[in-house]
C-alpha cells in the first residue's frame, strides 16, 4: 500500500511539473488552459458543430462529383474532369488560394473479362479484373483450377507444382467494425500473383475481398515482384467464389477458361494532379493544418464512398470554417490527392515536392473509409499536444466519438505518408462494418452514402481543423 | 344485445347442423373427429414434421441444381439439362413413376447490352434487357430521355409526345413482407413497351423491379399489345435508375445511348418439359395432391431461389412421405413446371393436356416465392375442408404459421392456372422482404438460401401433402 501511495504522490508530482513546463513553453496557453482552447475558442467550435451538423454541403459536394464527373480512374478523361471540377469547386467554395501540383504514373487499362468454368459443370463466372494486371493470350487461356485456402498455403505449394495451372485463393474476409478483417485478406489480392507465377501458374483467382454477397468482384491493385513473372490475376465475386468452391467439392478436376484484355504500359507517362486548396491563416499562415481526402477512384463505381466522402467532408468542413468571421491562426490545407488507388502515388509524390517544409504541416487528419458514423479518435502528438487532443475530444464526445487512450496515430491512407514521415496526426475510426460490401465495386455510387453519418462526420472534421488551426498548440512529437 | 344472442345463437345451430353433415357425408371422417385427421395420422403427421425439421435435404437438392446444371433458361443448354437432371434426382429419390410431358415456346436470345449517359455528364449505365425484348438497330440508337415518375404518368402522356424519345420510368418498388409492391411496380416492365411504343417512344427504360441498391438490373418478362409497335425495353438497377434522376434534376436534356443485340425469334419453336414424379397413393391412387414448383429460371443468375428452392421443398417433401412405412390414400403429384418466367407456360401446356382428369387434382401447393420462413397459409376449400385444414394448421402453428381465416386462395405461381380452372389450394407465404432484392438478377444464387427456413418449410410442404393425401377429405367448393 505504502509503494502505491509513494506511486500516486510520484504521479502527481510529475503531473504538476508537465503543466508548469507546459504554462511555461507554450504562449498559446498564457490563457490560463493547459489545452491552448479558450472559452471563446471552445465557444466557437462548439457552435461551429452544431452548425455543421445542419448542413448537407458535405453529401451535396459528393453528390456533384458522382453526378457530373462519375468514376476518375488515374489516367482516364473523369480523372482529368475531376480535377478540374475541385479546382473550380474550390474556387467556387470560397478557398483563398487554390492550386494543382502535377503527379505522374503510368497507364494501365482495365479491358474486358471473361471468365467460366468448362468443367466438370460448365458455368460462367461473374469476375474482375485486378488493377495493374497483365491480360491472358488474346484467345484466353485454359487451365486446371488449383484451389488454396489462403496465400499462406499458396506460398506453402512446392515449386513447379503449379505449372500449367490456375491457382485459386479462397480466403474469406471477415466483417469487423474496424476493418481489420481487411489486412489478412487483401495480401491474396496484393501478393498472389506473384507467389503463384513462382510455382508455375498461368493465373492467379482470388475470392474477392469484401464482405458482401453481390455478384460483383471487389478490384484493387495487385503489385508484382520483380523477381517473378507478371501472371493475369483477378477477383471472383463472394458468390461466384462459392460456385467455384462447390464444384471444386465435387473432387473432379475443375477447369477454368479466363480470358482478360487488361493492359500494363509502363512506358506511357501519365499526368494528374494533386488538388490544394488553402483557408489561409491570419497569424502563421505559413503552418497549416492538413485535410486530407483522395480524388482519383477505381473506374467500377462512381466513387461515391471511396472517396467522394473523404473529399465532401474536407471541402465542407473548410468552407464552414471560412464562414466563420475570422480565419483561424493557422492556415488549413485541404489536400485531395491523385493516385490513391495504385499505390499512394500522389501523397508520395507531395512529400517530395514538400519535403522541406514538412515541419510546418502541423497535423492532418484524413477521410478514406467508407459510410460510417465516427466512433473514435486516436491522435499521434507530443506529449505537450494532448491536452489540446482532449479539450477537441470532449466538444467531440456528444457526436459518440471516444478518445483512444492510444496516442500512436500516424496518418490514415494518403496521410500516412506524411504521417510516416514526421507529420503528426489525428486517425478517426468510422464504423467500418459496411465499408467492404463496396470496396472497390460497382456498387460504390451515392445511394450507399449515409447522409447523417456524413453531417456527424464533417463536424469532427471541422472541429478538428479550427482548434487545430486556432489554438497554436505544437503537435510535434 | 338481443338481437347479438341471437345471432350467436343461430351462427351455433349453424355450426351444429354443418358438423352434423360432415360427420354424415363424408366416409374419411368416421373415426369421431370431424377434420379427416385421426390421433395416428396426427401422430404422423407430427413425428414427420419433427424429423424433416432435422433434414437439410431440400437445401442440398438445390445445392446439387444450382452446382451441376446452373441457370436454366428455356430454350438453353442449362433448360434441357434441368430436365435430365429433374428426372433423374426424381428416379434416385425413389419416386413411384417419373415422367416428362412436353411444352413447346419460342426462343428468344438476350444477346448484349450497353448503356451510356452522353449528355450532359457522360456515364455507363448498369442495365438488363427485359426477357422477350426486340433489339435496337445494330449501331445502337441515342435518343433523349424523357421521364416518367409511373406507369400511369406514361400512359397520360399525349400522343406522339415520345417521338424520337426514350421513355424513362423511374418508379421504385417498396419492400413489403408480402411482397405486395411487386404488382403496382411490374407494370411498367410487363406493360411500359406498348404504352411508350403508342406514344412514339424508340425504346423503354425502367428502374429495375427490385427492392435491394445493387448495380444488377432485374430481368423478367416484357408482354408486347398488338396494336403497338415493339420497342426494346430494358431495366436500369436502382442506383443506376438513381444516377439518371440526379442527371435529369439538373434541368438539361439527358441523352442515352442504348445497344442491346436482344433477339425475339417468334418463329423458332423449342421444346423443353414439365417434369412429374408421382408418390403412388395406396388406395385412391389416381386421386392425387400437387406440389408445384418451377424448373425453368432466368439466364443471369443459378435460380438457387427462383425457383431452385421450390424444387429442393417439393422434392424433399415427397421423398420424406417416401420414407414412411406406407404410401398415404392418395398420391401425390410433384409437377416441375417449364418455362414459367416466360409466362407460365408449362402451368398452361400442363392444363390443357389434363383438364379432362382436373378433378383428380385434390389440392395443390406451390413454392416460388424466394428465402424467407411461411408466415401464414389462406385456404381455398370447400366448407366442408376448412376442418382438416385447421387440423393442418395446428400442427404447423409451432413452426410460426397462422391460418389466414380468408378461405379464397387459388393457387399461387404456376399453380395459379389450376386453381383458376377450380382445384382447391393452399397458400403458403412466407417473408418476402428479402425476396426482390435477388428477384431475378444475378444474385440469384445459393449463398441467399436460408438453409433453416428452408428445413422449416420444407416441414411444412410435407405434412401439407400427407395430411391432404391420407385424410382422404374432400377440398372442392
Amino acid at each position: 500500500m505504502n509503494r502505491v501511495f509513494r506511486g500516486v504522490l510520484s504521479i502527481l508530482g510529475l503531473s504538476i511539473l508537465g503543466m508548469f513546463c507546459v504554462l511555461t513553453v507554450n504562449p498559446a496557453l498564457s490563457e490560463g488552459r493547459a489545452d491552448g482552447v479558450s472559452e471563446e475558442m471552445r465557444a466557437i467550435a462548439i457552435r461551429l458543430r452544431d452548425t455543421v451538423l445542419k448542413s448537407d454541403l458535405s453529401y451535396r459536394l459528393d453528390e456533384q462529383l458522382t453526378t457530373e464527373v462519375g468514376p476518375r480512374l488515374v489516367g482516364t478523361p473523369g480523372d482529368r474532369k475531376g480535377v478540374e471540377w475541385a479546382v473550380a469547386k474550390m474556387k467556387e467554395l470560397g478557398f483563398d488560394r487554390v492550386w494543382t501540383e502535377e503527379v505522374t504514373h503510368v497507364m494501365w487499362e482495365r479491358g474486358e473479362i471473361e471468365a467460366e468454368i468448362i468443367a466438370p459443370y460448365p458455368q460462367k463466372l461473374v469476375a474482375i479484373a485486378l488493377g495493374g494486371s497483365v491480360g491472358t493470350p488474346e484467345a484466353g487461356l485454359k487451365a486446371e483450377i488449383v484451389h488454396f485456402p489462403s496465400y499462406a498455403a499458396l506460398q506453402a505449394a512446392a515449386p513447379g507444382s503449379l505449372e500449367g495451372k490456375i491457382a485459386f485463393i479462397s480466403y474469406r474476409m471477415e466483417r469487423r467494425i474496424d476493418g481489420s478483417g481487411y489486412g489478412p485478406a487483401v495480401v491474396a489480392r496484393t501478393k498472389g500473383a506473384s507467389e503463384a507465377a513462382r510455382k508455375g501458374a498461368l493465373a492467379l483467382l482470388i475470392r474477392s475481398i469484401g464482405t458482401d454477397d453481390n455478384r460483383l468482384g471487389h478490384t484493387g491493385s495487385v503489385k508484382y515482384d520483380a523477381d517473378a513473372g507478371k501472371i493475369p490475376a483477378a477477383a471472383l465475386s463472394n458468390p461466384d467464389a462459392d460456385i467455384l468452391m462447390a464444384q471444386l467439392s465435387r473432387g473432379k478436376p475443375v477447369v477454368v477458361r479466363l480470358r482478360q484484355t487488361s493492359e500494363r504500359h509502363d512506358q506511357t507517362v501519365i499526368k494528374t494532379a494533386n488538388v490544394i486548396g488553402e483557408v489561409t491563416g491570419r497569424e502563421t499562415p505559413e503552418d497549416f493544418v492538413v485535410l486530407g481526402a483522395h480524388l482519383d477512384s477505381w473506374d467500377v463505381g462512381t466513387g461515391a464512398v471511396d472517396d467522394g466522402i473523404g473529399v465532401g467532408i474536407t471541402l465542407a468542413a473548410a468552407r464552414h470554417i471560412l464562414d466563420l468571421p475570422e480565419r483561424p491562426k493557422r492556415s488549413i490545407r485541404v489536400v485531395l490527392f491523385a493516385a490513391e488507388e495504385v499505390g499512394l502515388v500522389g501523397a508520395k509524390q507531395y512529400l517530395e515536392r514538400h519535403r522541406n517544409e514538412l515541419d510546418h504541416h502541423v497535423i492532418g487528419a484524413e477521410w478514406d473509409f467508407g459510410v460510417g458514423r465516427i466512433y473514435d479518435m486516436r491522435p499521434g502528438v507530443g506529449p505537450e499536444a494532448l491536452n489540446t487532443i482532449r479539450a477537441m475530444a470532449g466538444i467531440l464526445a456528444p457526436l459518440g466519438v471516444s478518445l483512444n487512450p492510444d496516442n500512436t496515430a500516424k496518418g490514415q491512407s494518403d496521410l500516412s505518408v506524411l504521417g510516416e514521415a514526421g507529420m503528426p496526426a489525428v486517425n478517426f475510426s468510422p464504423d467500418g462494418s459496411l465499408y467492404f460490401d463496396y470496396h472497390h465495386t460497382e456498387n460504390d455510387t451515392l445511394d450507399k452514402v449515409d447522409r447523417e453519418a456524413m453531417k456527424i462526420n464533417t463536424a469532427i472534421y471541422t472541429v478538428f481543423a479550427y482548434i487545430a488551426a486556432e489554438s497554436g498548440v505544437n503537435f510535434r512529437k
